[in-house]
C-alpha cells in the first residue's frame, strides 16, 4: 500500500533548521544544475488582480535524486490587514520513478525562506572575501533577518549595519541582530549601511533601485535577492557595470532579475552571458579574482533549490520517523 | 485555526460521480471561460525522460468562486511495466481570496477523467445533433468507456461501436457498454465504426492520425480529445477543412491539439481564429448550423475544468461532512 507523508510547519523547522547543512544541500543543487542534465521548467505564474495575489508554481528534476517536488507559492498582499502572512504555499514530492506522491510539505513558505537564505550564504561563501567580517542588509523583513543568520555561517561576520525604510523594523532586526552576538545597529541611510561594509545583502520588495552604483566600494560583495518578478528591482542598473556579475539562473534573470533592469537600462546587452553561481562553485568559472573586485550574485529562485530543500526534508522525516502517514 | 481538507480518491470518488451535475459544472466552466476575466496561465510542463515520465501543472482563476485548483499530473510510462497506472496526480485547492491552502484533493487523476469525460459531453451537447443515436469510439481504455456513459448523458444514445488497437480491449469495452443497456459491438476497423456513426469520439494516445477525412459523414460530430501534447494528433488534418471547428481553447490546441497538426500540414493558417466550445455554449457563435454538418470539438484540456470540479468536489465534501481536516 503506497503512503504519501504529511509534514507540518512545525515539524519541518525542527527537521531542516537554516544551517550548515542546509547551506551545503542548496550548493550542491546549484552545482548539479551546472553540470548538466536538470529539467527546470519555467516559471507558471498567475496573477489574481481582483485580490491583490498571485502564485507561482516551481519545479525542477534533478538526476540522482530519488524525487523531485512541486512548489505553490501564494503571495496574496492584502492578507496584513486581515492578519494573515502575505505569503504561504506547500510542496508536493512526487517519485522519480514513478510519479507517484510521496509527501506534501506544508510548509507555509517556510522551506523556500531556508533554501532562500542558504543560496545567499552559497553566494558569499563563493563570492564575497575569506575575511569579510560587516554586512549590511537592506531591508527587515523575515528574510533580512534570514540572510544574516545566513552569513554567519559562511563568513566571520562580526558587525551588522541595518536599513529599511521603516526605521522602527531596521532597529527590531538590529536587536536580533545583537542576540546572534553581533555588533549591530541601524543604520540611518542605504548608504551609510553600504559604505564600508564587505558583504550587502538587498531583501526587499523594491521596484526602485535602492542602492546606488556610486556607493559600491572595491572588494565588496552584493546579493540581490529581492527581485523575482517583472516589475522588480533593487539596485541601480550601472552597479553592473562595476561588478562580476553572478546569476543564479541566467535564462531566469534576464526576465526577473536585476539583469532584467540592467537589460532594460541599456547597461547590459539582452544576450549577454555570464556564468551562473553552479558554474563558480564546481570551478568552472573563477568567480571573484582580486580581494579588490566588486562582486554581485543576482538571485531569483530555482526549482532545483526547492527539490533540493525537499529531498533534505523527506530524509530526514524519514530517519526521525517524523510525520503522518496516510494510506492512499 | 485555519484547516485543510484532505479527500481520498475513494472518497472523490462517491463525492463526484460522472453524472449530470458534473456536466453541467464543466458546461459553465467553458461558459465563464468565454465571459472573460478567467485567469489562465500557458501549462506547466516538464519532462523526465530517463524515466520515461512527464508532469503537467494546470491552474486557473475564475471569478466568483472562492477557490482555484492547482492540478498536479504525472504520466510515467513505464509504470505499467510495474503494475502500476501510468497517471497519478493530485490537485491542491487554494483560497482565491488569500491564497491559503484548503483543501488536497488526492484524487490519482480521478477528477480529471470526469471533468475530461464531461467536456465530451458538453461538446456533443452543443454540437452533435439532437438526434445522435450512434457512437462510434475510437480508443478502448478507461477514458473510451467515460466519455461514451457521458455521450448517454447528452443524447439518445443507444448503439456504441469501439474500435482499437486491441481486439480483445474493444471487446471488453463493448461488454461493458452493453452492460448500460446499448447495443454494443467491436468494430473491425476504425473506418467501419465511423461510417455511419453520428458521434465519434477520439481518445487515444496517437502520433498518427487514426480518423481519414474521407471517412466523415454529412451530420457527423467528432470529439478529439486524446492530443494534449506537441507530438499527438488522432485526425487527419484534412478533417479540419470539412467541418465546423470548435477548440476548447485556441491557443492551446494550436500548440497542442490536432489544428497543432492541421497547422503544421498547411491545412489551416498559422493564425487563423475559430470560435471556442464555451463560444458557442453562451451563443456567442452559432456552432452546428444545419444537420448536414460535421462538427469537430478539438479537447485539450483547460486548468478552468480543473478549477470547476474541484470546487463541486469541496461544496459536496462540505455538505456531506466528508474528508479528513488537519489543523495547520
Amino acid at each position: 500500500m503506497p503512503t504519501v507523508t504529511l509534514l507540518s510547519q512545525a515539524e519541518l523547522k525542527s527537521l531542516v533548521p537554516l544551517d550548515a547543512d542546509a547551506v551545503t544541500c542548496v550548493e550542491e543543487a546549484f552545482a548539479t544544475l551546472a553540470r548538466g542534465g536538470v529539467a527546470m521548467p519555467p516559471i507558471l505564474s498567475m496573477a489574481i488582480p481582483e485580490h491583490n495575489g498571485e502564485i507561482d508554481v516551481k519545479t525542477a528534476y534533478v538526476p540522482g535524486l530519488p524525487a523531485f517536488a512541486v512548489k505553490m507559492s501564494p503571495g496574496f498582499f492584502d492578507n496584513p490587514a486581515r492578519g494573515l502572512p502575505s505569503t504561504s504555499g506547500l510542496m508536493v514530492v512526487f517519485s522519480s520513478e514513478t510519479g507517484e506522491v510521496r509527501a506534501m510539505l506544508l510548509d507555509n513558505g517556510y522551506l523556500t525562506d531556508v533554501r532562500t537564505a542558504a543560496a545567499g550564504a552559497v553566494a558569499a561563501r563563493h563570492l564575497a572575501r575569506e575575511d569579510a567580517s560587516t554586512a549590511a542588509i537592506i531591508g527587515t523583513g523575515l528574510q533580512a533577518e534570514l540572510q544574516l543568520r545566513a552569513l554567519t555561517l559562511v563568513r566571520p561576520i562580526r558587525t551588522a549595519r541595518i536599513w529599511g525604510r521603516s526605521a522602527e523594523k531596521a532597529e527590531r532586526l538590529a536587536a536580533a541582530a545583537a542576540a546572534l552576538g553581533l555588533e549591530a545597529e541601524a543604520a540611518p541611510s542605504a548608504e551609510a549601511a553600504i559604505r564600508g561594509a564587505d558583504i550587502v545583502v538587498t531583501t526587499t520588495p523594491a521596484t526602485e533601485p535602492l542602492v546606488a552604483a556610486a556607493w559600491l566600494e572595491p572588494g565588496q560583495h552584493l546579493t540581490a535577492m529581492g527581485s523575482d518578478q517583472h516589475h522588480k528591482c533593487e539596485i541601480e542598473p550601472a552597479c553592473l557595470a562595476r561588478a562580476t556579475y553572478v546569476p543564479d539562473r541566467l535564462a531566469q534573470t534576464r526576465i526577473l532579475g536585476e539583469l532584467r533592469s540592467a537589460i532594460a537600462a541599456g547597461v547590459v546587452d539582452a544576450d549577454a552571458t555570464f556564468p551562473e553561481l553552479g558554474d563558480v562553485i564546481i570551478g568552472r568559472a573563477p568567480g571573484r579574482r582580486h580581494a579588490g573586485d566588486i562582486t554581485i550574485a543576482d538571485l531569483t529562485g530555482t526549482g532545483v533549490q526547492d527539490t533540493a530543500i525537499a529531498t533534505l526534508a523527506l530524509e530526514r522525516a524519514a530517519l526521525h520517523k517524523t510525520g503522518t502517514r496516510l494510506a492512499t
